[in-house]
């Protein structure tokens, strides 16, 4: 009989026994291997936190206790007991369950952001509150991986949860990675930690002797608690967390419902900012995700959930052309060096690394630091290249701004993930990065068209030693190659009508659409010249110049519209007393529901089929007098 | 006989000694509250830097070793002792000195940023690259207070360069406070370093047994220093740094210029990564200033030296009238919330604190969290004001776009020193955040032009509770009142003459401006409109519609041209098939050297006279074809 099927909210948790929850424990485990296997998901991540996601909802009420998950991908199992077990079918879907927690789908979420680090402060903010209004008797639980940790602003939030006393629970569920293990002087505290264990030895010793854990408020437990408490002081470290100003519980055995129970329920009756320091196993009972160190079950595409091997037919990415270029390019130039915020192998800096560890620096989830470090390295003569998908450079914006740029040290940004990526839902679009960098005083970027302009920009910006550099390109397969006609003032011409009715200005991967825009508005009788700037920012004068010679500008980026290529663009117009009208095509300024890239970029009108009806229609309406209908978004 | 004027570099402190270094440092701080006193400046930092400065030279061989000061604005004593006294009497003037390192002035200068928490990432950096380039010998410095070490990236540094055994000097200048006085765990932990001081008690005693501190190398030094340790080890508390993987060295008097150079020395014979603690006190030896609870003397005006009193004369500031308004709005809505990040008199909470200390919340110097914890509260139903220098928002836009936008959540940033703030330089003028806030959906931004408009904005955003709402208001004192004709769809017209040749929008304290240049343009006959938008994020269609019935629009801003309200302003145009043409005015996207606001705005063309010039011709040239001459910046 299963038990998962009867768990419809938190409260249908509360009657099992342990034989009932190492079952249900199973359960969600298969369930999950069944389901993400299909869909796709974050699968690893949420394997390892099956007891300690029941565990919380034994001991804490959700939602009136709150139970804030950091990078919400962890919150899988949360989905399942808190009612959502049917949603999974579409998980990720057009429509269907999120990948990270909603407020839209349960009272029992409330982060919906999926950057790391953030759920302490929301923690603190919650509790701060709680303590205004006098809801004095809940609590507030923050569930931070030990990844999540080495990022600044969660240091930011424990030095103010740490001097307070008000009811905040960290549970640190450390299982040594994020997605790479985790590095840095508090990895090796947690590891210090984890391998003092005398006091939990003396419970597991307790444990054989009474035959099972003992029970809260039981005298058999209190006794062992007492002694415990004794042995603590002198067999555990308690270190930097204490110092700062927290309790500290643990480190407590991740996957053990009742001693993860009874670490919690004394948390919670603390009464004040308290760790509890969880060890639990990435991928736990999916034999495929244990045996891989290199930890690609994180997050998955459709696989066979029997071997776990993907079911994607085997493409060339974006990524991968870009790892080859930089390990070769870095045989010749030893002074270029990589750095990653804790995904060295995502942004494609694994090749570089296998060749040159030395010249390869993981710095935890930490962009800050990444950005600025990399400063420090550009002022003694190297040329770092710092990888990060584009909708985490927002985190390093002013260290980009006042470190690199204002000091002009020349680093190279490589922003993978850059445009829709869509499953993954509104925080993990690279929608952000064209719109800041454009703010960037001397900041240049590149968004290359294929893999032969990603190799070819790659080494321009290499050769840049005075100002931020930045590469852009998508998540996924690079198109074939898209020859150029000519180059001319830098700028890469693809077509060429010779009716000089409309210039379509693409930006990177949307060279495809525009060709296809060109071919329809041939269809229509409207000549067009397709040009690839390369170097999007800042706009070169031979796109002014062409733009002069045409009756319409059409720009089309994979990027959000204020302050983007198109916008830049028609301020150089401004700017040169050209007075061709542009329309400029992006994605509109909201946030973005999950769903396919393609079914995103439909939706925001990004198609070679929407945007030539609309262009056909602008030309055709050049002569008439504005009508002062907008006719797009 | 004086020791200053014989101090053209760091080498010629090498050979004083005792009484002359006492003799030196009492000069440099007269010689600093002569100067600052008539210039202004940040005065406390640096009186408290004084023998940290000269102990620092003569320990470390600049520039081969590297010293980086974290906000540098306790660089001064820095830049007397490498060659640059006569410079002070331009101090952060047109061409003068600038009040941060400059690399421009001097090879001993590294980092012009003057944001806070950088230094540790810097030193990171260099520390790395000397690794890889086989600069065994150099040692890199960081100076950081105690304030900047509650930053998050400070903290990124920490972890990592922990965990490394680089040559990394990390000293703590620990004066309990940035502007405020220093908050949080961290603060707390530092004060039981600073009261555990049996070691350097000992060291003390062995002073009084020897006559003075012995020289390190010597046999004495080397007994004596043995017996620390050992006793160290037993009284002192080692704690977080070290369980970070840092050595700890202090805390040592940071006005002792041979107990600093012990504890320097030993940390630069280390050869891996080390604290120093050294305890200073802000604004020593100047009576006025260490008197001063509220450390108005961090930075200063020109005052009269004798009694620390401002020469200014007494105006009613932006911040104070937002400081009322904010109190008074409070006694009325108990769910409004304060929230800063360490400057809680400058932003101008003190009231709101005053009135209701729970109810203000310091952070430390953590804008990523302030900013995140305030959507915590607001999911609780407050309502926070965050509070916040311009430039500093730049530290926390992932945070208000992921945390704040996307959770639709009502927080209030009220953003002072928008725009040009001028005489500290690049990195401090406000000139960034409109570009960044027309990228975030949903963000509604007011920009008050005197008094009574920043009253009625504030109690309006505090009515929205579904969206970030913004106000910016420049530093310095509010203008007289400018009233409305009349309000139209929101929208202030401030002057109607009837002939609708120029619309001229005004963002906020641009509104004087624009009024002037109408007066111009009606002397040349040309008729203009002159509106304040008041919110001016998003465009309001009023404007738009108003832009269809001119022959010219006009904006003008005190922001970054870049995706700023001009563009915003271009792109709602362009949507509506509104063809007007538009001249955007506002700051050119480049760093700005300090000078006074006024010769600021001179230099980028935002001046009265300037603007009616161009608005002249170009009206002019409206019936003429485009000449395609750019005719501004």
């Amino acid at each position: 009989m299963g038990q998962l099927e009867h768990i419809t909210g938190p409260q249908d948790l509360r009657g099992l026994g342990p034989a009932e929850l190492e079952q249900l424990a199973r359960e969600v485990r298969a369930f999950l291997v069944e389901h993400v296997s299909r869909t796709g998901g974050h699968l690893g991540p949420n394997l390892g936190a099956v007891e300690l996601t029941i565990a919380l909802h034994r001991v804490f009420d959700s939602p009136r206790d709150t139970i804030v998950w950091d990078t919400g991908h962890q919150a899988y199992v949360h989905k399942l007991l808190t009612g959502r077990a049917d949603g999974f079918a579409r998980l990720r879907q057009r429509g269907g369950l999120s990948g990270y927690p909603s407020r839209a789908e349960s009272e029992h979420d409330v982060v919906e952001n999926s950057h790391a680090s953030t759920s302490l402060s929301w923690a603190d903010g919650i509790a701060k509150a709680d303590e205004l209004l006098g809801h004095d008797d809940r609590t507030v639980v923050a569930v931070i991986g030990d990844g999540g940790l080495t990022g600044g602003m969660a240091w930011e939030a424990l030095n103010g949860i740490a001097a307070a006393d008000r009811p905040v629970v960290v549970v640190v569920n450390d299982n040594e990675r994020s997605y790479a293990p985790t590095v840095g002087g508090l990895a090796n505290h947690l590891a210090t930690l984890r391998t003092t264990r005398g006091y939990e030895r003396f419970l597991d010793w307790g444990k054989q002797v009474l035959g099972r854990t003992p029970v809260v408020g039981a005298p058999v437990y209190d006794a062992l608690h007492g002694m415990k408490k004794g042995l603590k002081d002198v067999v555990a470290p308690q270190g930097l967390f204490e110092d700062l100003g927290l309790k500290y519980v643990g480190p407590v055995d991740g996957h053990d419902v009742e001693a993860l129970e009874h670490a919690l329920a004394r948390a919670k009756a603390f009464r004040g900012p308290v760790i509890v320091h969880a060890l639990t196993r990435k991928g736990l009972g999916y034999e495929p995700a244990e045996a891989d160190e290199a930890d690609r079950f994180h997050g998955i595409g459709a696989i066979d959930p029997l071997t776990g091997r993907s079911l994607a037919v085997k493409t060339t990415s974006w990524t991968s052309v870009f790892a080859e270029e930089l390990r070769d390019v870095a045989e010749e130039r030893p002074d270029v060096v990589g750095i990653t915020a804790a995904m060295c192998i995502p942004v494609g800096l694994h090749l570089l690394q296998a060749a040159h560890p030395e010249r390869v620096f993981d710095v935890g989830i930490a962009e800050q630091h990444a950005v600025t470090s990399a400063a420090g390295m550009a002022y003694r003569g190297l040329h770092p290249v710092v990888a990060v998908y584009a909708t985490f450079l927002n985190r390093a914006f002013d260290q980009l701004l006042m470190d690199v740029a204002l000091h002009r040290a020349g680093v190279t940004f490589v922003l993978d993930r850059a445009g829709v990526t869509g499953d993954d839902g509104a925080s993990h679009n690279g929608m952000w990065d064209l719109s800041l960098l454009s703010v960037v005083p001397g900041a240049r970027v590149a968004a290359p068209r294929d893999a032969v302009t990603l190799q070819e920009e790659l080494r321009e910006a290499l050769d840049v030693d005075d100002a931020p550099t930045v590469l852009r390109f998508p998540k996924g397969p690079v198109p074939g190659a898209l020859p150029a006609l000519e180059r001319r003032g830098g700028v890469d011409v693809l077509r060429r009508d010779g009716d000089e009715d409309v210039l379509l200005v693409a930006v990177g991967p949307m060279a495809g659409l525009c060709l296809e825009v060109a071919d329809r508005l041939a269809d229509q009788g409207v000549g067009a010249t397709v040009v690839d700037p390369r170097w999007v920012l800042p706009v070169a004068e031979e796109v002014v110049a062409l733009a002069a010679r045409h009756r319409l500008v059409v720009s089309v980026e994979d990027g959000g519209r204020a302050g983007g290529v198109g916008s830049v663009l028609a301020r150089a117009l401004r700017d040169a007393g050209v007075g061709t009208p542009l329309r400029d095509y992006g994605i509109p300024q909201r946030f973005l529901e999950h769903a396919k890239r393609a079914e995103v970029l439909e939706e925001v009108g990004l198609t070679a089929q929407e945007v030539s009806r609309q262009v056909v229609e602008a030309v055709a309406g050049l002569d008439a007098e504005p009508t002062g209908a907008p006719l797009h978004d």
